[in-house]
């Protein structure tokens, strides 16, 4: 594949020699980070589904390469069901939009949501005249721990754990998800490689070649239906559903009538236990990969959680593995969501230790990205629903736009950390005066006024700037 | 190298264009997993020494790649020593037969094992009269700790650990050995390089390609016979002996008169010790790295250790870092051992960390291995003596033919963990019903069978499937 | 560079299509230890600047490539200051002579140096008139803390951690730097990538292609400087200097009337501070990322610290995670340094877990390397100021000549462990007597002599030789 693609590339520039990388481009994305230009991408493909759409951001871009990761965007309709499957590398989702319900399905995890204890509220549809079937002393249904997710939320899911995300609200969920294959848990090639485990939906990370891999499957529909029939222990005509056979509806599909699954009010779960959960694994018993009852979610989008607040500037606030100890080791991601205001600068900084994919979530900003050799990258504006990396210690700057600016750095370390160039917290403040008036070769006097002029530690206001400074 | 072979092999292809990725290919075993079709191989290499056989499974095979090990089977004859020597990666030995002697040597652990304490058992040959030679206070003999072995002994040896194996017993001991090339340990190229320190035995990893590398030879050879003359302060003579001069004998050699080293009745070690030292060393002491006294072995044969246990199907059992903690960040392995009845059947599941180095030892199964797609990778019945990887997150389902199957799988992690996909564990039992229901198109009864209809966790059995279900 | 190669090659084949990996070969710096021959190296480049000389050691070379390392070693005049710059790998710093000042600038570490506690002293040419700028507080400067360095220290800097040094000697500081490219934390190419933040350097790294490249910048430059106005807050004719326009002065410059900055006593500094932080964080407090107060020098030069000694032959001495904390998991580098008397051998032996760098301070050393297949991969003297490398596993014995040799080595592990193979702590050692005789083909009196004739650990004496053994 890799090599018929060289081929052609080759003929065409036939008697010139030729310059082909073939399929070894595609394969070591981690290290790829000769970047000399950079680009706010948009989705590079749109699969529509029944009840949605997954828009995917090219992961063959080398910027999303060098990342190591894939981002894909899903907007799911009312009632509409992401189908369940698992991935060969872990993500980390931000919910953009709207309210849903968030599956996760763990062998040997305990099925804790039981319908017996609240009969009178979401089961009603399950008929009782099944409940002696197998021996089951309970009637209705039981299954694992289902989570709420809204705006603003960050979560997590680990690699190889199987999902699916309902949408119980009333406007479209979207959610944007970045796939960080290159991460130690991911033990195949560096492409992400989803594992449906329903329907018939087409792989939204394969490249169509041949009608026959577009039309998509499941993984059931490799296994030997009379085989299946055996492990499952019904009938052959039910194996043929499983196996998806038929089934043109996508990867997210209607629930006629709604998901009335069985879960606790919000609330509950939100305050109560999830919050003692934390205190539990927050200092490690050991048992790190028993991941039942880990938190996986943690909203960043509030206020009030906010870590950098400049009145007539902006604020910024994000997720370590010091707030969510499956980030630590397990996903090694982090996340800052920032929200700066009209004319609002995010002061000049880089990454320490990881890359950052930004997800522009709302407004607009001019940035500039400037590499180790002083030369610009990139120097332009990235507008809502576009995609940028920037990559380790590259430095960045950006101007919020008129209507200001939202977005959501995805981090590839589970504690990102940044230095700042500019401001209260910067570099510069960190060296005396004299070593920085023989390294810039300025006067004392001018040295000051680079080291403290700006009081601001990450954001500086806009047009208000003179005021505060 | 890669640029002459690559060009010659350009100039074989003339006027076609032409493919070479010359060493490339070979060097980054990791992240190869692009796997289509898988195969269960049998050795490709088998080499004859003077008390045995060893039997190498080519690890340039696309499988063993994608799985970043190497895979060797050693056949020792009774009284046969398989010489001393250390690899530049860990490896996770299972013993499939007989019994034996494994000697570590670490520089500066103890020589804890002195025959002055039981002098009339163990050490008669050893002459008296050379007690006072270097000024030493014991008659006899002291070395480091040396460990009995035996069926299904797992035993595990970190890089760069010197180790030998003698077979004590009056069978033949049979190990199959998993070297984890891709592990982070090894800090050379993706090649297992074994560095034998004695006799002058082929290299198994090497393909010959000279007469001359065929002879092989150990580590001594490549220094001046003068200076290490000096260093050990003995006689040249002696050094050309050290060195593996004309020997012919192969990697597993004959002691005769039999190894009569110090060492302990078996059973003071092996229950008093031993789990000691788990203890101590379970909860971590900050000096992971002095693993002189570090437990190296734990048997997982024995149907007492059995994690899951079907009375008509079979019995699984296994070893993580919770069990054996050097393979905690050190050695970074695990296993599990399954035996299946006749008819019973592995219910679908996949790896969902790691993946899985399948050596079966007795019997046969058919397997259904199947990837991201749904495409069946491999549909065969797999034989005594045969190696198959499955890759990570590849769905795998197995029926145990007339004579039932035995197979022990090293996953390439410290805590390999499992997703099963249909029985009492499976994430079908964690949806619920109405969200089965909607993704497969099918009724919320049909739903019910498909969760509950099999009530075993992972071992369907036989043709007694009908009783217990 | 790689494509150019790789078109002359293709120009070879010419007519047939050309399939050319190029670049690759570089990139992966890593698993490129198909080492048949090492070298030792001196520097390849060297870059005069006003106040000192760079010194670069091809980090292409393949035995550099192999370890995964880049080496430098800079020469700083007194009152030579060089640039503020950070990196995009871990870096362990060995100070061969001198004395001088390390600053370490990260975002949010407090400024804890501050002159108005010693007004006295330091900071004598910082005017008063501009304190009340910004609406400070206190008169003078504040800065990061500021280490002393001087010969013997070893000295890391963590990825992305903004650094400048002082000579505040009166002879010149010579300092060898091994860049850890390689290195988990880093997450760009395997390019050693400087970003310098002041001055207009040319970047030690780089191949000159362009006259425009080869003239150097710093960070800043790539900005736009009326953003970058904005952002400081100062006028555009300063941005220009921050920006390092028309500076010629190159990497290391001159501070006129030297650096007064504010710093303590040495001694201070040394026992009392540095020996508690130590304590506090050697048992890890769950916030290994605020690295503000981690101890990061450690002087392994003076003979007290030595952990071999043996009198006729010189002495060892090393550091690891354990003595300091940094390394653990966040720098994963360890070293040791090694002082041979005239005609002193080093026993056999190799490195179990690591690559060597070894760095040759003073005198000179016959070496022989040996890989695995007992071939000599390096017989030579290495005389002062080469570099070589010896990769994981390969077994190295040397003899300092007639004026002794120092040597530091690096090792790319926190915790670089050792096998013998000859003397007290041998891998011989650890042997039966009778496992040796029958591996050997000797006597059980020759085995002993084996075993027990060398009596030292790990140095071996010169002539006096036949004294101690």
């Amino acid at each position: 594949m890799g090599k018929s693609l060289c081929l052609s590339l080759c003929f065409l520039v036939l008697f010139h020699g030729c310059i082909c990388i073939a399929q070894q481009q595609q394969e070591r994305q981690q290290n790829k980070c000769r970047i000399s230009r950079l680009s706010a991408q948009e989705p590079s493909n749109r699969i529509q589904s029944e009840a949605g759409v997954t828009e995917i951001y090219d992961h063959n871009n080398q910027q999303l390469q060098c990342a190591g990761v894939a981002v894909v965007r899903y907007i799911i309709k009312p009632r509409g069901l992401l189908l369940p499957s698992y991935l060969n590398a872990p993500q980390l989702m931000y919910f953009i939009q709207g309210r849903g319900l968030q599956g996760i399905m763990i062998s040997g995890c305990p099925e804790t949501f039981q319908s017996f204890q609240e009969s009178q509220q979401g089961v009603q549809q399950v008929g009782e005249q099944e409940e002696q079937q197998g021996g089951h002393q309970f009637s209705g249904d039981q299954h694992q721990k289902i989570r709420e997710v809204q705006e603003g939320d960050v979560f997590v899911v680990s690699t190889g754990v199987g999902h699916f995300i309902y949408n119980n609200g009333n406007n479209r969920l979207i959610l944007v998800s970045v796939i960080d294959i290159s991460n130690d848990a991911n033990q195949l090639d560096f492409q992400p490689r989803r594992f449906y485990l329903a329907g018939s939906p087409q792989n939204e990370f394969q490249q169509q070649r041949s009608p026959q891999e577009s039309s998509g499957s499941n993984v059931f529909i490799g296994f030997n239906a009379e085989r299946l029939a055996e492990a499952f222990n019904v009938d052959a005509q039910l194996i043929r559903k499983l196996q998806g056979q038929n089934d043109s509806r996508g990867n997210i599909v209607r629930v006629e009538g709604g998901l009335q699954a069985v879960f606790p009010q919000r609330g509950q779960e939100e305050q109560g236990s999830e919050q003692q959960e934390d205190r539990l694994h927050a200092h490690g018993n050991g048992f790190e990969e028993i991941i039942c009852s880990l938190r996986l979610k943690q909203n960043i989008g509030e206020p009030r959680r906010a870590d950098v607040y400049t009145p007539l500037g902006g604020r910024i606030g994000g997720i370590t593995s010091f707030d969510l100890p499956i980030l630590k080791g397990i996903v090694k991601l982090s996340a800052r969501r920032a929200f700066l205001y009209k004319g609002a600068m995010l002061l000049p900084h880089y990454d320490m230790n990881a890359h950052s994919i930004i997800y522009a979530i709302r407004g607009s900003a001019k940035f500039q990205i400037v590499q180790n050799q002083g030369r610009t990258v990139f120097n332009d504006v990235v507008t809502a629903g576009r995609v940028i990396v920037v990559p380790q210690n590259f430095a960045l700057m950006m101007k919020a736009g008129d209507s200001g600016f939202e977005f959501v750095a995805i981090k590839t370390d589970e504690n990102g950390m940044i230095n700042t160039l500019a401001g209260d917290l910067s570099l510069i403040r960190a060296m005396p005066v004299k070593a920085i008036a023989s390294a810039y070769q300025i006067s004392e006097e001018q040295a000051k006024e680079l080291k403290f002029n700006r009081m601001e530690a990450s954001i500086a206001p806009g047009r208000f700037r003179s005021e505060s400074a």
